[in-house]
């Protein structure tokens, strides 16, 4: 039986690939840090659970394809206390930030099209846009400037007559670069010159460091009827399970359209919304420690990750993710024997190959990304782990 | 700004499109009878409720993007009443039934491919199709007929060179046929003859009434590499606000090939998966009960249905819909009218207008699809005012 090309051409998960690996090195005994995926440590806040609990419907009907009422209204709120003011018709619930991506591209992409995107990017973005026939058409961005943009002139040049949008995370995943003001209104300013959109990924809002100053796209009010906002609660809550994403437009006539998607199935889980409603209600004290816990991470992953030999990295701003140059060619083969053949003190580590985040090939093949959602401790014992298998691989390979 | 072909060429679910007329009749007091959705009214296992409240941990995690071991094994044990024999590398748990077909779409075909499907069909099909970009190729099914197959020859007709698949819900929504070993068995053939794909819906599997023989598409032993199962625990256990479905197949490439898909998106709702995994364990009279009660809903809707003047239709035999032509020439506008302009008592009826289960233009126009989701009694007074509902209408258009 035959598959069509587009499934053919789509990759496994960079970051979920070694996955095998992982269990059977844990089978075997070994205890693995895993580097290698988002998935924050901190505890859901306990409301979201409790709200599920207190749920005394008998039937666990369907709900609004566009989410539930008390869900959009919790958003609403959240988002006026970033000054970004949302009306009901202007946001629909999705599963995940996943979906959100998945139903924007449709909306605005046929078959062929393009968008744009800084490389190196969050790699299910080309899942995304290969299942949908979308072709994403990358811009480069360097360690060496902290992946910031380049000038305008290198972005003006990959926009085509079949270029739709440009599709940023900000922060970034995997860079944890935090765009400034001045970015955002470049690519404001593209988006309004080359009458294209501009859909922020924004799931990382809550993790900027240094004191920083966040710059939302939807903070540019000339270009409201462009922006296209995915964000989730996965991070925000440290609720990744929870599957609840949104996608929200200013521009109304947009989320009619996705509307239509969102009826195609149906509605998201039921329990999810409620739960994910009751979250508005989690005291400001969360965020500041949890930021602060992130803030803490990222500068014993940096202090300790950067005096390893041959190691070439930058300090991420945001996030909780850094893309780190190994002193080896093929960080797949590595991350891969980092499983099947490394142990220290019965310890190895799990990291994601960075390949899978270009699209350019050739690029990114030795480099790796790291999540730093494991606590400090085990960060520190992990980055000492990591430079005991570079070592011991180096001399092999 | 502009949309894409693909959003535009959509349609919006002629199941809920009505939806904000009935929501304006509720406002101004009327009782609305919904026969428009398939959503049961009865109530979802207590199990799934209580299996979520004891879930213990404290992070709400991903989990894996196959689905979790404990519902995987579920399933496997569930189909293996049914005498279908599944290993865990061959199922993969998705966000509804409606996520299951969107990905097998995907992994088969590509831009402009074509799926034939019996007519009329379950509306969002044409919306995941439109979506994928694959083309749906109706072939009629007549209620003269009950909704059976036609001759092979006029389903043969159909397929060209870029048939990818024959796609069919049994029991079929919205018929409510339920096909014969031979219908079957002749699908099969011509999957087989024709080397395609033989995509089987099978959500209603558990409602089959008049002692019927159920025929699955996984006992053709003979095609096992090409029938991909779509499921979902939806209407089985009246819990479709879990959004938990799933896709099958025996050929564990085609599943490893679509795992690709389900990575995209990460991973299905954690605590839903817990919940649904304990539906294992409802007990059987469950289902005998369940069936009883919709055989005996579908006797009253259609003994009350098939006396009103001028109303054809067919008694179904499973699932909970009927297809019903009525004496009018706009099915939908009728169906507006009826929460716009109409009452009776106070009281008045929702159906969804049957044009948008047909591909084919200008069929159905004059038919509606009722869903038996209500309890006896109301069924037998929704009925009454659809009969003077109809009688005032034919007097004023």
């Amino acid at each position: 039986m035959i598959f069509s090309e587009r499934i053919k051409s789509m990759q496994f998960s960079p970051i979920r690939k070694l996955m095998p690996y992982a269990n059977d090195a844990v089978l075997k005994g070994k205890k693995v840090f895993r580097l290698n995926i988002g998935q924050p440590d901190i505890e859901t806040p306990e409301l979201f659970f409790k709200s599920i609990a207190n749920f005394k419907e008998t039937v666990l009907k369907y709900t609004n394809s566009q989410g539930m009422d008390i869900l959009i209204d919790s958003f609403i709120k959240y988002y006026k206390e970033w000054d970004i003011n949302f009306e009901k018709d202007e946001i629909l619930i999705t599963n995940g930030g996943s979906e959100a991506l998945l139903f924007a591209m449709m909306a605005i992409c046929d078959i062929d099209d393009e968008i744009i995107i800084p490389e190196p990017f969050y790699t299910n973005y080309n899942g995304f846009s290969e299942a949908a026939g979308v072709k994403v058409v990358p811009f480069l961005t360097k360690a060496e400037d902290g992946f910031h943009l380049p000038k305008k002139e290198e972005i003006l040049k990959k926009i085509t007559p079949k270029t739709k949008a440009i599709l940023i995370s900000n922060p970034g995943n995997p860079t944890g670069v935090v765009y400034t003001y001045y970015e955002i209104r470049m690519l404001s300013d593209i988006a309004k010159e080359r009458d294209i959109y501009l859909i922020a990924d924004e799931v990382y809002r809550e993790f900027i460091y240094d004191n920083l100053k966040y710059t939302s796209a939807l903070y540019m009010t000339d270009i409201l009827d462009r922006v296209i906002l995915i964000d989730s609660i996965s991070k925000r809550y440290s609720a990744c399970g929870a599957r609840i994403g949104l996608v929200a437009s200013k521009n109304k006539e947009l989320i009619n359209q996705i509307l239509k998607l969102c009826q195609s199935r149906l509605c998201v889980p039921t329990l999810e919304q409620v739960g994910a409603a009751s979250l508005i209600n989690t005291p400001k004290e969360y965020f500041s420690r949890v930021t602060k816990e992130y803030e803490n991470r990222r500068n014993i992953l940096y202090d300790n990750l950067s005096v390893i030999p041959g190691v070439i990295c930058e300090k991420p701003t945001g996030a909780f993710y850094v893309i780190v140059k190994l002193p080896i060619e093929d960080a797949e083969h590595f991350s891969k024997w980092m499983l099947t053949d490394f142990e220290y003190d019965n310890k190895t580590v799990m990291v994601a190959p960075a390949e899978g985040f270009y699209a350019t090939p050739s690029l990114g093949k030795n480099e790796i990304r790291i999540s730093y959602c494991i606590n400090s401790n085990e960060l520190k014992e992990a980055m000492m782990i990591l430079s005991k298998g570079l070592e011991k691989y180096k001399s092999i390979f």
